[in-house]
């Protein structure tokens, strides 16, 4: 067995590695490299230029770098290609699944894929590839593979065997052989234990399962992911409107698409507008930063603005100033609070979810709950260090922001996921700004009127 | 082919269903349920209370009724078995995979746990779960199941279908053969479609295929994910110390630690204390969620006294007070991008990352730039509206709360990694508080220098 070393790539490697590249010494690159899963030797790479990867890349075999190509990061694969001939690529793109084929090719620039389709030798690979190109890289057309074993329902198991023979080396991983008629129509599938533990002569039309779940190539990734750990699949085989097998989506592109959609949803929250890592460049950092920094600049001089409206209280109370970042603060975190538990329940699976009233009452008796608890310690606060009529004030118009920003905050998912956005927008700078700014609005209206009167 | 309808459960369908139920009419109820997928059927018993559920599953064939439990939500399932006696829960438990068994018992009061462990008649299987029952539930043991197929390397591959015939019942999905020695020494793998391609007659050991990813009994399950991702497996074998084969880890159960993480850092960052769901009642609701709010509200509380100690310069300038909320909200963003990103690029299974100082010194850079941008915005309005002085003190201000944010912002969640805690800490209500409060004191602490100054 081979040990757990491919999961700690030291320093010592490394730099003895990197050593070996620079100069070009060729013995050591691939004794390196021999021991090594390529996806840790994509892992190295993102660490050298794309002149480096080059050099190591065409060291190995082509189905190697291929595989590792494949394993890159997006950004740096982009980079690296970017130095290879069409040709070179085309014939790596020759040695991975369609849909990684596919992937790669959407990635060139348009005139670049082009060329690149041109070297493509495999006919029936390129027109699979074709084909998977022609739809949006989200739905499950765009994220199926060509490769896969069928059978018709009219064979025998020994025939199923000598298909399998036949696709063994197109078809990497084998779960199940499709069962399908003369047109190609999906009917059921044989597990190949199933296969295995079968009377060579028995027919595939006495054994199969037809009991399987599919997808349509138009459903989109979301809900793949969602039928996929549902049914506890590892596969799932795509068909088009009439029922036609035409791909099949394995889980590894399923994990991918989970943890994509994890990341993108994290990015929303925290406010950053593009997909962006810590290792991008400082420019395209700051610039994914910049326009929800500014859209909360703007709130903030939206309130500016407010309490400039309410100077006369101020300069009345001066202490009403003091409590603004305690309101803004709770006001906000309810506000997140609050859509974070929505997009959670709109995320899962539920059969039936609870009517809108339902929800609202909820939502309500919970934000009573909370709001009576926080302005009981706040009174209780500012009476003892201050006076009543300022504590009366503040914990007044604290409690109508736990209200509102509770609604708001549940309310503003919903709408979003109505009107067909993602709803984890809630949770991002946007709403939270508005939420802001409404509890500013309601604490010196509060203020405004309590003063006038007590 | 079994269409799609299982995903579409219509409201016609679950009220007839439900009227059923309410009339305990037995044969409606198992004719409607014959259909559909136990997982649906677990999604409908989610709707309805522990006796009713109860008569349902008491209907059905035990193998069923036990995979349907399997599937609940674990709320849903505590709730459920408490209406179960033990020796019911027992016959369950011995139709599931050891894995599931498990969890179950984990979930049960530690007496009831007893009572139903004394009930499990297959003692092998009991044997099984007792062993699962040891290991802590986030960790390799605890996530692995008992059932696999394995062979030793002397076989030969007819022996190895011999095998896979006794284990095809217990042994739900096969992806492969493990190979082992006399001691059970994990040595690697045969893959089901190499068995079925081998010669009946060819030995284990010239068609097995040595380089096999394993994980030890006490490795976590983040790392066990990002292992799986890697290496895109849809199983993985797991050891003991010594190097023996102890069980299995499907990619099913891994793509719900990959739910569940990400679920938790989305609560952890929403400031949501306990793992609740808006369908739990309002009690816990509340009790989830005041924790974060009463140190946000202290938060606030002591951001008054801190404008308090100004109150001087309020007093001289109102206008201060009017861009408390921009200071506030801007330094807030600042902080939960910055630590976003962090929390990205710790959770990315890079190699090699950036040192501390070229990370801190990129950050730095950006914060910069993103500074720049927004003081000159700030200074501009400012200026516009009201006075050279004002506008320089807030743009003054935002620009050092912009790089404290931003530096505070990366730093904390490197070191809440370092110390062992989650680094999305840092995006929750804790840390932005303390951001807040430190962007707060800056403002005032800028605007009293450059008042005395200017």
């Amino acid at each position: 067995m081979e040990d757990l070393k491919q999961f700690e790539i030291t320093k010592e490697f490394f730099d003895a590695f990197k050593q070996a590249v620079d100069e070009r010494n060729d013995h050591h690159i691939k004794s390196s490299l021999q021991d090594l899963h390529n996806a840790d030797i994509s892992l190295i790479l993102e660490e050298f230029d794309a002149e480096d990867s080059r050099y190591v890349l065409k060291l190995l075999p082509n189905e190697t770098s291929a595989s590792i190509i494949r394993d890159l990061d997006v950004d740096t694969r982009k980079e690296f290609l970017a130095v290879f001939e069409a040709n070179e690529i085309a014939a790596y793109i020759e040695e991975l699944a369609t849909d990684d084929g596919a992937d790669i090719l959407n990635e060139l620039p348009v005139k670049r894929r082009e060329e690149v389709i041109g070297f493509l030798k495999n006919e029936e690979k390129a027109n699979y590839i074709l084909e998977l190109l022609r739809y949006d890289e989200d739905c499950a057309g765009g994220l199926m593979a060509k490769e896969l074993v069928k059978a018709n329902l009219e064979w025998t198991v020994i025939e199923c065997i000598d298909e399998i023979r036949r696709q063994a080396e197109n078809v990497e991983k084998i779960y199940s052989v499709y069962v399908v008629d003369e047109t190609d129509k999906l009917l059921g599938r044989v597990s190949l234990k199933n296969l295995l533990l079968a009377n060579t002569r028995a027919k595939v039309k006495n054994i199969y399962d037809p009991d399987i779940v599919s997808v349509q190539t138009y459903m989109e990734e979301e809900e793949i992911a969602d039928i996929m750990q549902k049914y506890d699949l590892e596969v799932i085989p795509v068909v088009n409107v009439q029922g036609k097998l035409v791909g099949r989506i394995t889980v590894d592109d399923i994990i991918d698409v989970i943890k994509e959609l994890a990341e993108e949803e994290r990015q929303i929250m925290a406010g950053i507008s593009e997909d962006v890592e810590e290792d991008d460049n400082i420019w395209l950092l700051s610039r994914a930063r910049l326009p929800w920094l500014i859209i909360g600049l703007m709130g903030g001089m939206i309130g500016a603005k407010l309490i400039g409206v309410f100077e006369n209280v101020l300069a009345q109370v001066t202490a009403i100033a003091f409590f603004i970042p305690l309101i803004m603060a709770t006001g906000g975190n309810v506000g997140i609070q609050s859509s974070a538990l929505v997009v959670q329940s709109l995320a899962s699976q539920m059969a039936f979810k609870d009517s809108l009233l339902q929800r609202v009452v909820k939502v309500f008796m919970v934000a009573i709950i909370n709001g009576v608890v926080l302005s009981v310690i706040v009174y209780t606060f500012i009476l003892i260090t201050t006076d009543h009529n300022l504590a009366l004030v503040v914990s007044a118009a604290l409690f109508s922001v736990v209200i509102l920003a509770s609604l708001l905050g549940t309310l503003i998912p919903l709408l979003l996921e109505k009107l067909g956005f993602n709803p984890a927008l809630a949770s991002g700078p946007f709403i939270t700004t508005t939420i802001d700014l409404i509890g500013l609005a309601v604490y010196f209206f509060v203020a405004h009127s309590l003063y006038k009167v007590v």
